[in-house]
Formats: structure tokens, C-alpha cells, sequence
């Protein structure tokens, strides 16, 4: 099974916006998602390996991601990983995608004004 | 182990804050967490049972989420779930609190206009 | 919301079962999950704080709970966690409860020999 | 930053096994992992995409998955994801790795008989 999933990173792109042909607002981004390990040697946390994720917002949530999030800042986005590859002109091509759920900016590194725009729902 | 875990909710309370002995600042607010079960009869979505958990915030997070969290405001968690009971007076006291490393507003509620207060790490 | 979480650590009890007046099989253990924290002093992993959970399983998954787990094992448990507090007698209870979806043997402890029994879904 | 995420889904190749230059047992196996999806036309969940991992265990996990996941099995993994590409003779590759810390037989699928082979650690 495919649960929710939550992963932690900072927005590498501008956002871009679109509406399905069906009328369905959509905002994407390019999360990196930067693994830590304990280093002993200098008993320090250092990066590591980093993860790159097409993030995709729907709906209402692409309104707000659209409104709210510019490239640099620090995300907690959760959601369902997608990873697909396929075949063009003989080349194989690979995407992984996060079909984001809710998307947060992370106040353990900066601060924020929000406005609530939904009463459906908590 | 306890892993960090993911918890969604509503904020319930004002923010309280607070500097330990120690000189570290701490932030802390109610969380209401609401599961949500499909009703086969309706066909829709309905809300279940809610969890409450005091999250705990330190340091720069502490700061950030006085300056930025209200009372009724969506919010993502990522945290340690603590679970605890003592006794005292002959009774018996529960608390379920999240250590939080990481709090961020629900951008599927509303929009945010964030300022990055921390250069250091991703 | 209250998505499906996971909870590793050891059974604590042995297994009880039952089944409801509706005819579903259930099966419960006690679930003890440690935290672990790295000590500069030492450089090593010590334990910290221990949750305790009461894990209840359902139907198939509670079938398979009461063939093959035994105290003092150490388990994966994927579900909804339920805290709940009630009155009764002027006194106030409390349970921490995983409503589980999946439960498995860690196989960093142990080695297990699996037989399936179900043909349906993944 | 790059946490521990759970992966629920069915074992699609024999366990291969090795030992590194410098003495690490490892085991890897290849996981599909299928979304569910619920279908309101026939009000049944319905399977959607399947991702696909490589699952790696290494040290004591890995000789207990060596001697005990089998090809077909329903599984449960936590660890962290590793998305990688790299380029070789102009053509690019990529993997989706996961980085195992628990591997463990998912019990709704079937029954299991355990032997703890550890006496360290919870």
C-alpha cells in the first residue's frame, strides 16, 4: 500500500501554476530533500545524500501554494510518492512525484502570517 | 524506537511560551486531531474520533511559533510523541505530548506569507 | 487528520483475543516503544523514554496476531492511534490505543518463517 | 532533511545477498508497492500505481532477511528512501533505494513463526 508520506526539504524552483482542461487549478515546485547523518568523527550532524521531488498540489491547495511559496524556503509536505518512468524516441525517462496532501512552511526556520480560507473541514 | 512522526490538526488554544532555567525558549499549544472515516451509507468523508497532544517547541522553532501560530489555524506537525502519567495526591495524571522538530500552517486552509529567519542548514 | 502511523518495539504481555458480539475476531498486546537519543558523552545510543500502547488488531490480521505473536518480540505496527479518556466513579482513565492496519516481526531482531494465507490484494 | 519513512507492499524477486570489501553482510530485494484507491462508481477500493523500490538491509537485518523473505510475501519496510541517477555511455539511469533500518512479514497477509535472534536493544 501506498500511505501518506511526509517529507522535509527546502523549494529549489519558482512555482508554476496551470488548470487542468477539466478546470482543476494545479501548482507544482521542486522539493530537495536533504538526508543528515551523525558524523563521529567530528561529533556533528552533516549532509548527506539529497533527494529530488516534483511536488504537485490540487484545488484549493494549489491556490495557497501559489499565493505562498517562492523558491528558498523551507517546506513540510505531505503526501503520496508517485515514482513513474517511461519509454520516448528510445530513451527511458523517470519522474518522482509527490501528489501533496498539505503542504507547510517549516517554522524552524523562519516565521509566518497566515489567513484561513477554508471553514470546511480541520 | 520512537520515529518522528506526522500529526494534522487544528491549533485548540492560545500560544503559551515560556525560558526554561536554562535560558532555552519554548513555545507550546494545544494540537485536536481528527481522524476522518468514509461513510459508505453517504458516500462522503466524515469526522471520527479526535486525539489532543500538547506540542512542545524549543529554541528558534519556540520563536517562530509564538510569532506565527493563532488559536484556529491547520497545521502540520513533525515530532516525537511522548506519552506520560504520574501519580500525585493519590491520583493518577496523563499527558500526551509531541516534541516538535518541525510545525508548519496548512497551506490546504490558507495562504502564508513567510519570512526565512535561519540561513543555517536546509 | 489522523493518518496511519508506525510504532516499532517489543510485546509486552501475551497476546488476548476475543470476538465481538458481531462475530469479529480481534487480538490485542501491549506494545512498549523505546526512544533512543545519542549521548555525546559517551558517543553511544541510550535509551530514553518508553511509550506504551494498547495494539488491537481485527479480522484476518487478528487471526494471524494470535498464531504468531509471542511476548517479548519485537514488532512493526502500522495504524491510527486513539487516545481516549473517560469518568467513571469520580475518577478519570486514560488508554492509548493503535488501531492497527499492519503488524510484522522486525527482522533486525529475529528471523521468522512466513506462510500466507491470504490470495487477496497486495 | 531525509527521515525514516514505511513502505507497505509485496516482495517481487528472490533476496539476493553479498558481503562488502569490508565485511557488511547486505541482503536487497526488489518491493512493489501499490496505492489503493477508492472507487465511488462501485464504492470498492480499487489498486492504482505501483512504485517500485530496492530494499537493502545490511549487518544482522540482513542475515535474517537472507534467511527469511521469500519471493511473493507481503512486507512491511521502514527506512529511508536514496533516489539516485547517474550518467554512463550518454545515457542517464536512475533507482529508487531504500535504505532499510526494519524489515518485517505483514500479518494481515499471513502468520509467522519468529525466533529473536538478538538480545540487544529493543
Amino acid at each position: 500500500m501506498t500511505d501518506y508520506q511526509t517529507f522535509r526539504g527546502f523549494v529549489a524552483t519558482d512555482i508554476k501554476t496551470s488548470t487542468t482542461p477539466g478546470g482543476v487549478g494545479t501548482a507544482s515546485f521542486r522539493l530537495g530533500s536533504t538526508a543528515r547523518r551523525f558524523d563521529r568523527a567530528t561529533s556533528t550532524w552533516v549532509d548527506s545524500h539529497t533527494n529530488w521531488f516534483n511536488v504537485q498540489g490540487y484545488r484549493q491547495l494549489a491556490g495557497n501554494m501559489a499565493c505562498s511559496i517562492k523558491k528558498g524556503q523551507c517546506v513540510i509536505v505531505v503526501g503520496r510518492l508517485k515514482l513513474r518512468s517511461w519509454e520516448k524516441d528510445g530513451r527511458v525517462y523517470h519522474s518522482a512525484e509527490i501528489d501533496a496532501d498539505s503542504v507547510g512552511h517549516d517554522l524552524k526556520r523562519g516565521s509566518a502570517n497566515y489567513i484561513r480560507t477554508s471553514d470546511t473541514g480541520l
